[in-house]
């Protein structure tokens, strides 16, 4: 029987470190597990000190390298910031505190902007067609006369947009650039109004806000890890105010470039076993296993309450 | 010259500290600073670590107690928790604490709410009118058919509610409670959304449910120090599905009763001198300068950034 050379029986289980300031971060550990079968993943969501989206770059650095900190003393090989926040925040914080591999969503979400630029480029039939029917749903719509499929808009909190991390990691792949922040997205999301007409509503005067602002777009940037919630919603709005655009989530794209990582630097600990997962919380873990079986998409097993100090 | 027996101008001025998980609390600075003047105030937003009103009553409490050791460190003579929240799930851990009376919103608020039902038990005048006038603003609105005087619905954050401190203290006064969490109107009110249409459908869905749930409310007291920002808003949703209320808010009753206190512990420690304010804040002081002016209806003069760990 011979083994492949990326699987390994003998040796100690990959251990993933994922952390959140809450529950959206859940999103990115449900597209790690079906990439990255074989590890154990540890995921901290910090929810006593949430939301990091409305605070100041001191505080969110302070409670995300304590978190950081924190999967480390856990045994973390390496671990990924599932949080636009914490990683447009803080990331070369955390960084520099950890003797171990970090990664965070921009940098692949920004790739995967200019992925579907790309597509969006080389693509034939960029005739205009002003509105969506909504049972189609191409993987890069036309666009409206104006629109330039190299302009992104993103979609994020106050903290991340005034901290411009997407616009610089946009730009250095040569993509344009408009930040748009939405803080009543996130409590719409955990009060689970996540097919109401509120939110769409919420969801238009951002959009028409933003669209306003920033005509040429194409292609919107999921920039929280709540947002893939109201996907749907996104989609439904944009077909209604006639402007599709292609709809980018960091969640996919974090996941692929963590597989990359380790087949670069860990290549003989990935193993197709199955996944294990132990969740921390540092605050009710009775909320944290209802509110998150909705961003993993299945239930969240056993959730242990840590204090962080504050 | 004769001086009045509740002024002294050799002692030091008494310092009333007073507290808030965010910027609500200055409503009840607001209403303490005309009937208390010659008193030196220091409030502290617990801004880093806010909303509490989401959050498990351990981590609130820990939080609180924190906070209120904070104020009595830099000199407080009396404690004002102008939370909801705090007062709902830690009144008893601070004054455990604190060796120096503690004060909070909900005994206060649920007096008002005592206060204002007999009012409307004594009016002659309670005949049914299904819809009030925009420009009318009586004091106490004639009842539905089936409302009861004695009835009061709470408006409050989800931990408020979970605590069912109002409906203790409001059956203690012989009173019928019915609390209702909100969690979209903090948020709401800090997007500044507070004379907004999403606003007023989000009010409108919150008191539907709640008013069908408890149909002979008369009375409504609004549990959470942001609320009152959107007073004029809740009044107009009443009166767009014909069931109008009396809005209590517990600003000016807290006031009061602090007032009741000084006069009972401190008579000698007043004047009607200006008073003078110190703002301490956790999070970001620009935040805490922009947003605040809203909740004190005047400019927040320098604020002082501290750390309280977290």
């Amino acid at each position: 029987m011979t083994e492949s050379p990326t699987t390994s029986t003998t040796t100690k289980p990959l251990t993933i470190g994922v952390f959140d300031s809450g529950f959206g971060g859940l999103t990115v550990l449900r597209a790690l597990l079906p990439l990255i079968p074989g590890a154990h993943y540890i995921f901290l969501g910090d929810t006593a000190r949430l939301p990091y989206g409305s605070k100041s770059r001191e505080t969110v650095a302070r409670y995300a390298v304590s978190s950081a900190k924190f999967l480390h003393e856990q045994g973390a090989d390496l671990l990924v910031i599932a949080c636009n926040t914490a990683t447009a925040l803080a990331l070369e914080d955390i960084q520099q505190a950890l003797p171990i591999p970090v990664i965070g969503v921009i940098e692949p979400g920004a790739h995967a902007a200019k992925s579907a630029s790309s597509q969006s480029t080389q693509s034939k039939d960029v005739s205009f067609r002003p509105q969506r029917s909504e049972v189609e749903k191409p993987a890069s719509p036309p666009p409206t006369p104006s629109a330039k499929p190299n302009h992104v808009l993103v979609l994020a909190t106050i903290a991340t947009v005034q901290s411009r991390a997407y616009t610089h990691a946009l730009n250095a792949l040569g993509l344009e650039a408009y930040e748009k922040a939405c803080p009543l997205l996130v409590p719409l999301v955990e009060e689970g109004w996540t097919n109401h007409p509120v939110t769409d509503d919420v969801i238009k005067i951002y959009l028409t806000e933003a669209l306003k602002a920033a005509p040429a777009t194409q292609t919107l940037l999921l920039g929280c890890t709540h947002y893939p919630l109201i996907e749907q919603a996104i989609h439904r709005t944009l077909d209604t105010i006639g402007h599709p655009l292609t709809i980018i989530d960091s969640a996919d794209a974090t996941a692929r470039a963590t597989a990359a990582l380790i087949a670069n630097q860990f290549p003989h600990r990935t193993s197709t076993a199955k996944p294990t997962c132990t969740f921390y919380a540092t605050d009710s873990i009775e909320k944290f296993q209802r509110l998150g079986s909705n961003f993993l998409g299945q239930p969240v097993a056993e959730v242990n309450l840590i204090d962080l100090g504050g």
